[in-house]
């Protein structure tokens, strides 16, 4: 998508390196870095400098294909995929890529495998954005009808990034509004800032400010009332994790606006890339674990000083504590559909195993 | 309460003079500030350096008994009550302590208002200390019953700051938890951050600390997850306005909380003491007007620097607007309880109007 006019994706490889835009910079500075080594891929990622489900997946599956020009041995690709592995336990993606590229790997000859992960890394990139602008697609149809049926721009509410940034191009819960855009129909996307990481305010902002959708940052508290008022025409989030009876693992705080939107009758939809199925769960509030972040997440936040130079500052009185659970399990009960790359599916068991039969049937 | 071990209050008369808590800079700072004319007092409550629903009624008190030191006439009275008035439009506190003061100065001879305005203003205060005490009590019986029931630390959830920054001392939501405390039950509070103006994270916890009753702040995102995973016995929250049916008109946010409960099974109550209830209002969604305020309290926020500074940062990027309502409406249906100075009244009109007749009865 664009920046300052020009168009980007959020990875790619160049001279055996692999490109990068530093999110943690965002929105303030805009700032590309090359990743050259395994470790550094591990840290980007760790660091949140690439973020998002299906970019971590392809950070990783690209960490690998840097590792194999240092070691292309099989203890190799295992302690690479290890340490991919071991940088954000809840993202599902980034198993599944290491999974995809190991079992590519494994077979080839080791002189081989540095080409043959660079180029399967690049297959995956190519498949995530295909994905996306297949879920745009469809989101694009819904949308559509819900700005025939009333009069000025539809209005959307989204939480925390998962747009373009979170993935290689158009994004997931942000497709549907970039196509939607494009299509000519007027929106009004309200924003959720996302706290702690204020991903919302941050990164979503900034991507819609450079594709020029009107748009409005607001405080997580304040989707509720607007919903209660006729503010919102529907809600369309990303998830990070997706059980197989449609309970929906996203960034903490999706679980309250899908009970707003639920209370006022406003639909309710998640991007929901078939990546992020897991197919072997069936209760998302009981059997996801939920990474638990440090606690100086919420007491400290960063921002552009007025000097312009970003400065960190404390929030809290020195002595509280705080806990920070990452995300949260919205019920499949709340979720007005799933848009996936195959359109839109019910969030049920039945309607998931019928749109992706050969997912379900791996699964025992 | 205690501030640094030592007991206070939030506002108190002094040589002519009204003293008061400058909140805006807690929690980085506790600073005392003499406020001496009728215009210092209304930039007090305009500025939210008094604040909170009970807090702002007795600082319009004793604003209007400053006033009446530079101008006790009839027209001064008219003067200083709409100069207050017009501070904070959503608080009926205000409106109607200013109606006692007036009721109670109109009839006297000039002369004889400024040492009355005073004295009326102190009993105000008095009667406000009295019935944050009263709401204590009747929570205090709540929580015993809920610890007597379990093995551990009470765990309770608080939006925005009801504590005693908020009144003259105890608080609303707070009195009941500083009254367990005191009695010897064990107690963890949650503290919502309260975006965007972060009362909770800066006030709440700064109280609870200076009380050393243990607390975690958290995001507003939070509270969802925690409930779903048993972490929350009861949420008390504080009230700006109560409908004469039970609707509560409280920070942006409070809505999404109750929602939360509702769907969890956890008891949600809220601290409401009689000023708070408007007789006249049978809607809240529909009939409370919500205050729009300034999208900088979204865009930026404060905090102490590394070097020991207040600083404020810009969050967003450039050019991104951002909307601001400051409150939100809970409906009765989502409240178990409101804990009244004349204990715990269900949220109905029924139950309002059997607990306080006189009120009700005032009302067309």
């Amino acid at each position: 998508m664009r920046v300052k006019g020009r168009e980007y994706r959020t990875i790619w490889p160049k001279d055996g390196k692999v490109a990068i835009i530093d999110q943690t910079r965002l929105p303030h500075e805009f700032a590309l870095v090359m990743v050259e080594t395994l470790a550094e891929a591990a840290a980007a990622i760790r660091d949140m400098k690439v973020r998002g489900a299906p970019l971590i997946g392809v950070a990783a599956a690209y960490g690998l294909a840097l590792a194999m020009q240092a070691d292309p041995s099989d203890a190799g690709i295992e302690r690479a995929s290890a340490a991919l592995l071991a940088t954000r336990p809840t993202a599902v993606n980034l198993r599944w890529a290491l999974a995809m590229m190991r079992e590519h790997l494994l077979p080839l000859a080791p002189a081989a495998r540095p080409a043959a992960a660079f180029a399967r890394a690049a297959e995956l990139a190519e498949a995530d954005v295909a994905l996306c602008a297949a879920i745009g697609d469809h989101g694009l149809a819904l949308i559509r009808k819900i700005a025939a049926a009333k009069q000025g721009p539809v209005n959307i509410l989204t939480h925390c990034n998962a747009g373009w940034l979170c993935a290689v191009d158009w994004g997931t819960a942000t497709a549907p509004i970039y196509k939607a855009h494009a299509a000519g129909i007027g929106l009004h996307v309200f924003v959720d800032e996302t706290r702690p990481r204020n991903q919302g305010a941050s990164l979503t902002a900034w991507e819609l400010l450079q594709e020029g959708i009107p748009h409005q940052v607001i405080v997580d508290n304040a989707g509720g009332h607007l919903m209660q008022h006729g503010g919102i025409d529907l809600v369309i989030v990303g998830t990070d994790r997706t059980t197989a009876t449609g309970d929906v693992c996203n960034k903490i705080g999706t679980y309250l606006k899908a009970l707003a939107a639920h209370d006022n009758g406003v639909p309710f939809y998640v991007a929901a890339p078939s990546p992020s199925i897991d197919f072997s769960l069936s209760d998302g509030i009981k059997e996801i674990p939920i990474e638990e972040r440090a606690a100086s997440e919420v007491t400290e936040i960063s921002g552009v000083a007025e000097d312009g130079r970003i400065a960190r500052v404390r929030l809290t009185p020195q002595g509280s504590d705080a806990a920070n659970p990452g995300f949260d399990v919205t019920p499949a009960r709340l979720v007005t559909g799933l848009i996936t790359e195959r359109g839109m599916i019910k969030a049920d068991r039945a309607a998931l195993a019928a749109a992706f039969p050969e997912r379900a049937a791996q699964t025992p």
